[in-house]
């Protein structure tokens, strides 16, 4: 059963096609879109040894010319450094125009990917196949590609949109606990800013802390409704003039947390998760949203083993000033995304300073 | 007298003016654009000694708080390590979505400022102040933004368009006279491709070699009609789908002599200008093009007292191969811009090599 989801943009509409066993239909996928002959695929070490002969495979027997090449694993990575990289690999397979860029990974590989595949020759071809949860729900979507500065996350980058989404649940089987718990907290995300349905189906699962205690018909739900979520939120504001902010719900604080923590003590779901619980917080403080929510939402995060405490030794005036560091600063205040009621947000940049500082300390 | 030329696009139109003294008129046409407060002016040390002062003062006196930037000038420091510098700057006075960069220089200061303003923070404004003729003329209008790669020019970059493009005729004084004359290479393109009059114009013109032998009335008409040509092709064919690729008259040959040349011996201009003439041969040789046109170009190139011939030494072997790693290159097919007539060319992958290196051996 492949489960299609359409993301309808002005300039190139792309399909997110999600099924079983996919893996060994990406070249017949590709071909379809009539791109040219050769394909780079880009991989970590550890997917590429799980699933790069099956992707090599399937697009070899597609008629496609394949080039590989593996970075590092770990946010750390995401660098100008690495995507210098793949660009000397592209220079030696001399990729055109036409050619593509395969991002078989996660989430770093995903936007490491797309921003190489957005600035070679001034943009070619990009296919996303995503191999995290976290990747598969979130960021192999959208078109946001990017790296690190040394200062901050995602500070470079591009919007680039991929023209397909290859989705196969199975791969998944492979993913550490901790990375599946990191996916599960964009898809609590989702519950909270879009879709109150899917939230109150992962509230009636017994559990959602290993993959393995999820049916398979319960994960093609979880993957279709939340890519569904994402792709209605990026058709309607591709490049986040307004609505698109939403997805940050969460963010905010969650990336000031990530930052703090050097991108290793905590990772980017469970950051989420905390910013989530603080984001809920300061919504039930400033009279926005039902403390009964907050408690429904922050259960759920604790049932898929997700963090909502603040890691010790995280200084909280430090969190303050990295927010201004946050790309969402307009005019030196910082936007937060609050929930209003489950399933529907609202931004805001009239949050004090004071109120989050309380929050942060009752974490 | 200013002369207003405007770029349309889907996405975002903008205006190219043109006037002398306008230099003091950044700031407050800036605001006018409604741009957030932050500005980082990036330079080059010597224009920035030249007219660094009166952009800042024009800029401080509109309201806008501005850092600037300078980066080692020559097309061999056009490389991801400047852009790096750039973001650091640029993080450094945590310039926001909203900000702007402004770019003050020539060509390779113009598609650097671009290319990390078209990467920082997935896009924030750039506003380009052109500085030498071939910057006024091409590189600062149509979002090209880009940096060379070891091994090749331009390889790495995005479309990116300016804010606004501001022209001022009279900072071409400082202009050293080589300068100048790559610049006009650039003007009897367009005079080859599109616009016969602006040619007649040129063969008319009894000196052309150096600045002053130029009225600043003639200038004014060469800039607005290099400018206008740009606009219109650059408006039909934003991301080089099809007719965009005209521009490349003289640039497939061109840019080959300049990579094998290591960016030194010869400039853009004068690869261009060599580009031409061997372009134009080709097309007489596959009998597209009269011969006593191709003369007319090559005599005026020669007035403008730019190179026609190749310079000694370029093996002509290493041009054929290098060819091969243009951008342009479609499954392994060299395409050429070719002139049919004065005002009109047409585009090719069917040129034979023996022609190519046949035309060569000749120069």
């Amino acid at each position: 059963m492949t489960s299609v989801i359409n993301v309808n943009l002005p300039e190139q509409s792309y399909e997110i096609a999600i099924a079983p066993s996919s893996l060994d239909q990406l070249g017949q996928q590709m071909a379809s879109l009539k791109l040219g002959k050769k394909v780079l695929l880009v991989s970590n070490p550890t997917i590429f040894k799980h699933f790069g002969e099956r992707a090599i495979a399937s697009l070899t027997s597609a008629g496609f010319e394949v080039a590989s090449c593996t970075l590092p694993p770990g946010e750390r990575y995401k660098t100008l450094n690495s995507i210098q990289k793949i660009y000397d690999i592209a220079l030696e397979n001399r990729l055109e125009r036409s050619a593509t860029m395969v991002a078989l990974g996660g989430g770093v590989i995903g936007d490491m990917t797309g921003f190489a595949a957005a600035t070679w020759l001034r943009g070619i071809n990009v296919v996303q196949v995503p191999t995290t949860l976290l990747a598969m729900v979130d960021s192999a979507i959208g078109g946001k590609t990017g790296v690190n500065h040394p200062h901050g996350k995602n500070l470079i980058g591009a919007f680039h949109q991929p023209r397909l989404v290859l989705i196969d649940p199975e791969v998944l089987k492979t993913l550490p606990m901790r990375e599946f718990r990191a996916g599960m907290a964009e898809v609590i995300k989702y519950g909270v800013i879009w879709d109150a349905e899917l939230f109150a189906q992962l509230e009636a699962s017994k559990r959602l802390d290993q993959l393995r205690y999820v049916k398979p018909d319960l994960i093609t739900y979880i993957l279709t409704r939340s890519c569904q979520a994402k792709a209605d939120v990026v058709s309607k504001d591709e490049k986040e003039g307004g609505l698109r902010a939403i997805l940050n719900y969460g963010h905010t604080i969650g990336h000031a947390v990530e930052s703090l923590t050097g991108y290793r003590l905590v990772n980017h779901g469970e950051a989420v998760a905390i910013g989530m619980v603080a984001a809920g917080q300061i919504a039930v403080e400033l009279g926005m949203w039902q403390k009964e929510d907050t408690e429904r939402q922050n259960a759920l995060i604790q049932k898929t083993g997700l963090p909502t405490q603040l890691p010790s030794g995280v200084d909280i005036e430090a969190i303050i000033d990295a927010l201004q560091l946050d790309k969402k600063v307009k005019a030196g205040k910082v936007r937060f995304v609050l929930p209003t009621e489950i399933g529907v947000v609202t931004i805001t940049d009239e949050v004090p300073s004071d109120i989050i500082r309380q929050v942060l300390r009752g974490m």
